[in-house]
């Protein structure tokens, strides 16, 4: 008999998978491996909603398999552990983030840099080295070596955490890669969505003076009286924008649709630094005289290796950071994938999985 | 009686310049400012061409006032200094790179950047701040500052020293600002002109493994057996373009036509960074996916600070470093731009002021 979802592993799981390009989610059985020496297993308490898994959910990026239970922001509880796990205890609350395996031993997993190993495993709609499908966090239980389990301190609510294990990395790890998180520096942040308000919290935390971009004047009060940012900058008042120009040491850029970058360019300093978060799939314009003149850059970065993603919850537990979410029950999914397209949400859906995934 | 270039100065001086658009070159007689107590002035022996130079005299970026004298890679002999000149005497041999005066109090200038001082003074066709024009090396006697003055060492021939001053550290700044200087990282340099050949030289005395990237496959024999780089490549090559993918810890890019990035990105490690020295006027198309995904960066640099000038100089002499050149007469350039605007060169023309500018 040829090995289906329900029937390759001997563990049975459930949760919710897209079938086709709709990205409909709907109620899907599979299973799960058995906790193997190295794994830990754990009961999926919570689950974020990030945009990749409305990209994935409709095919966007082109490599969808279907059926694909999207998730990458899970916590939950340990419900056991392999025989030489050393990390974890029962009863632990963890978490998995955009990942669950890597070669281990290239350049890059030796540097703890996992999200750069070109073996690197993604959390669903991936293959294991065994070629089985990788299963996300819409579902009721998961199972990864420890290695890519993250302990969640417990001072952290769990709902509000789970976006910081891909929201959270995406944002943390390139302030402190590029130099962009000492105290008193003046940090743009373009766009203010799930990554961006992340970013203000982190950036906030670590000292900095923060200006939010926006195409929104609407978001200014939020910006500035909630989430504490210094400065609000409408990027199409070209009056304000020639004002900031030349005053920020950098920039994170968290849009991921085609926009002008000269903008940006022209409100950093002399060296300056423009990192993109986000993925527009259309190539942007690229003029190299602003580069030349201020020896200014555009980098990139994607989430964060295990290390560092340990190392950002321990710096949100300890500066009291979460998300800001809107908890749903689980059937309420395709509403809020809806809703994330146009940008209805302030700013992260997380689903109730505990509460809410009934098994059928 | 209106000032004009020839009387509004005591000294006087000659040179070649161009008028209009056509950017044929000239003699005009024109006036240099009386040695000041901070000045240093000197009799220019060789100036070499740069393309800039060509661009200027033809009005290419729009902001050419005539009449211009070009060259800023002006190397000669002090024959008076100011009273409050400390670190210079008569005879010495001294150059002037791009720059003859910045504000000397910005944070910039404060960090020996005097480059990305908003009030840099270009060496021509820019203004002094008594509202006289600056006039380049393309004639018979130079003034400036004494800060902005090049000691150029003993060992070192002047003729081939004297692109040093900016083919030189427009590459050798940003070898070391992105941290592309460490013996044993492999560089990737695209283009093989005038800066392209100059960082060869430099990456190889910093201990690099360099690849040439080039159009042209008849450029290998002279990368490889003339200036020493250890491979080449051909960009229209696919097969060993992706050969090559993920080698590289940087490229120093020189070309200033419009090209495309995606090969180049493609070609560096993670981390890899990509330097754009020269300046194509329109936009380049960015791909936002590979910056993310190798977390790569795209930066740019323009010349570099005179300390750090006169540190690559020094570097130059330690490790016998001067660019190739072809020695010519005053009357030759207006044909040598010819061939410049057809990379017809190898790799630097230098005009042989003093053998051949004639007083007229």
């Amino acid at each position: 008999m040829a090995m289906s979802p329900e029937n390759e592993h001997p563990v049975k799981a459930f949760g919710w998978a897209a079938r086709d390009t709709s990205g409909h989610l709907s109620p899907f059985k599979f299973s799960r491996r058995a906790t193997g020496e190295n794994d830990v297993t754990f009961k999926v308490l919570y689950c974020g909603i990030c945009h990749s898994d409305l990209h994935s959910i409709k095919n966007e990026w082109g490599i969808t398999s279907y059926p694909i239970v999207p998730g990458h922001e899970i916590v939950g509880v340990i419900t056991e552990i392999g025989t030489k796990v050393t990390k974890f205890k029962v009863g632990d609350k963890v978490g998995v983030g955009c990942m669950v395996g890597s070669c281990r031993s290239c350049a890059n997993c030796k540097d703890d840099l996992e999200n750069y190993c070109p073996k690197m495993i993604l959390s669903y709609g991936a293959k294991y080295n065994d070629g089985t499908t990788t299963y996300g966090g819409y579902s009721d239980i998961m199972v990864s070596d420890e290695h890519f389990i993250i302990k969640i301190p417990d001072n952290l609510p769990l709902d509000g955490s789970a976006p910081l294990l891909c929201a959270g990395i995406t944002v943390y790890s390139p302030l402190k890669y590029y130099g962009l998180n000492k105290a008193g520096m003046h940090l743009g942040i373009v766009g203010l969505g799930g990554l961006g308000h992340m970013a203000v919290k982190f950036a906030k935390a670590m000292g900095l003076k923060v200006t939010v971009i926006s195409t929104s004047p609407n978001k200014k009060k939020e910006a500035m009286d909630h989430l504490g940012a210094d400065a609000f900058l409408v990027s199409h008042n070209t009056e304000d924008m020639a004002l900031a120009m030349g005053t920020m040491d950098g920039i994170i850029d968290t849009v991921s649709a085609v926009h002008a970058l000269l903008p940006l360019f022209n409100l950093l300093k002399i060296n300056g630094k423009l990192v993109m978060v986000g993925a527009p799939e259309k190539p942007l314009e690229l003029l190299a005289f602003p580069l030349l003149m201020g020896r200014k850059m555009v980098g990139g970065s994607c989430i964060g290796g295990i290390q560092e993603t340990q190392e950002m919850i321990d710096f949100a537990a300890k500066h009291n950071i979460v998300a800001d979410i809107e908890l749903i029950p689980m059937d309420y999914v395709n509403t809020a994938m809806e809703r994330l397209s146009k940008a209805d949400i302030k700013y992260r859906f997380v689903i109730d999985i505990t509460n809410s995934l009934k098994p059928f």
